[in-house]
């Protein structure tokens, strides 16, 4: 045993359900014993940090504020849970602009508190945008920001091991990128099923085309379902795909699963979306991926949406016009 | 990274907050791939499951059912969070009825279906009590069964490093006997703050007796402190602790605090509770503990507590008359 770093991880949002499972899950897995957690619900934040005092992880010096300055301050990992949850009477709208200007104070903020940041994940919902959002705002350069996007693949996974009854193991090659839920690419073309090739597979004797689109579908529906089924939003298997993407940098031994990333190549232009992701010790780097014609017209169809969503975020004046970036964030230049 | 063993760990109430942080812990710790996770909430069993499957463990064999003697059949080790939570207008004797007989079940469930366990932590409460039940009906040898003590302990450490601004582990040999809450033993004999023995500091400049009284209170209230600030009971620090027991036994290399152990010793007969304890691959061994005269009698006080909640439920008749033990679990003859 051993923590891979001594450098500080900030927890943003971290007295709620994911956060604090974030705060367990980065000490129980060692990434270092320096973590700030912080929760503008100070009693709440006080409550979790106990608990995490109570398990008495060796070595730990995990301290705790509401005070989001000294949570980031000398930072140089970050995680964000920190965006407001869906009230009642809150239209779609409501939220987007409600949590695009936290992400926007949070990267006027890292700008300031945490500029020598190394890598952050945010992953308050709409994650690409509020990543992005971050991103424009923070002055960072554009690997050093992402956001969670393994769990529509982790699904398609999870959903492939079940239908045919292998082990999860067994599915390798599970893809899904752009945006999430109805708006991302599944890829088919990447999968395999104990080495079988997914696409030999749809319209055989094993898995019907029809069978394979009620599975996408189960698949772009995977959030709702934990909703369904427990009650709740998800929030232990963000927390953990969030704190291994962290290990993943820390380490530099990279991390399975894409990555939302700053996307600016082809047909993709000034964007956050789950692209084929490396992570090493500087971040995030990409690759477009090239599925089937068909694959590769649902992801720019996904970065289509994704767009619109951007400029009208844009136009709620959380994120600066897009000529503008480069000034605001000359690393996007 | 590896998985320590391949024997089968059967979590029971693992739809619960707690019993739901279990697996996580179980498989971020690599405890084993092949869990089972057992919730007689079968929808909550079924999201929970879904949650643990998009977290993709490497490796990882979950399996979960809400069909108790599938969950234990050939379990080698099980951790219980499986309770029924207190209702409004429920008495405390309905509650300790309640979840004995819960226990008397369990027990004689693992005598039919997993009578080979090797370990078993309970922690539902009242703990020492259903850990006592479990273990009478089990049939099992009495190190075999085990209950979570150590957050008593683990409050006392925070509470003290708190109080001196010292790093948690600079505080050492906290350390609380018998029961819990208000009915423990909080032994200030044992603890040291940066080598110095508390015992020395108490009364002193540093800590007056007044304030030390305040911190034993905090420190038996520490369940209820965690309800009042996060709005719900604890359910990190128990997973966590009672993941980190069995993962003790697993590997043989011991557990830090305090464990609630079957007693038959000395002043204490048929009981069990928190003693000075080691977990090796056979389970749990004791020593009773010697602290001033003062501890000394108030550990005697909690086993007095303890055995009269154990008699009441012998009245329940979820526990056997001690006289016929023996006779129902002859390890313990």
């Amino acid at each position: 045993m051993g923590y891979l770093t001594e450098d500080k991880l900030v927890i943003v949002g971290a007295a709620g359900a994911i956060g604090s499972n974030m705060l367990q899950a980065a000490l129980t897995l060692e990434l270092t014993p320096n973590i700030c957690a912080y929760d503008p619900f100070e009693k709440g934040m006080e409550g979790t940090a106990e608990e995490i005092y109570h398990c008495s992880f060796p070595g730990a010096r995990v301290t705790w504020t509401s005070d989001i300055h000294e949570a980031l301050s000398g930072a140089k990992y970050l995680i964000s849970s920190g965006g407001a949850p869906r009230k009642e009477g809150m239209t779609r709208e409501d939220l987007l602009k409600g949590n695009c200007e936290i992400a926007a104070q949070l990267g006027k903020d890292i700008k300031t508190d945490c500029p020598d940041l190394k890598f952050g994940v945010i992953i308050f919902n709409p994650a690409d945008i509020t990543g992005l959002t971050v991103l424009v705002n923070s002055g960072l350069p554009a690997g050093a920001i992402a956001t969670l996007a393994a769990l529509d693949s982790t699904r398609l996974q999870t959903a492939l091991a079940q239908e045919f009854g292998v082990a999860q193991d067994d599915v390798t090659g599970c893809r899904t990128f752009g945006g999430h839920g109805e708006q991302m690419a599944v890829f088919a073309s990447t999968a395999r099923i104990a080495g079988t090739p997914l696409t030999d597979l749809i319209g055989g004797d094993q898995l019907s085309e029809e069978r394979w689109q009620e599975i996408r579908q189960h698949v772009c529906q995977g959030g709702k379902r934990i909703i369904q089924l427990r009650g709740r939003s998800s929030f232990q298997s963000p927390a953990h795909q969030s704190v291994l993407m962290v290990k993943g940098v820390i380490e530099g031994e990279g991390y399975p699963w894409p990555v939302g990333t700053f996307v600016n190549r082809g047909a993709f232009q000034n964007i956050m979306m789950a692209m084929e992701t490396e992570l090493t010790r500087d971040g995030v780097t990409y690759t477009v991926p090239q599925g089937t014609d068909a694959e590769n017209a649902e992801l720019v169809a996904s970065y289509t949406h994704l767009a619109t969503l951007r400029d009208e975020v844009i136009g709620m004046g959380s994120l600066p016009p897009i000529d503008q970036w480069a000034s605001v964030n000359p690393n996007l230049a």
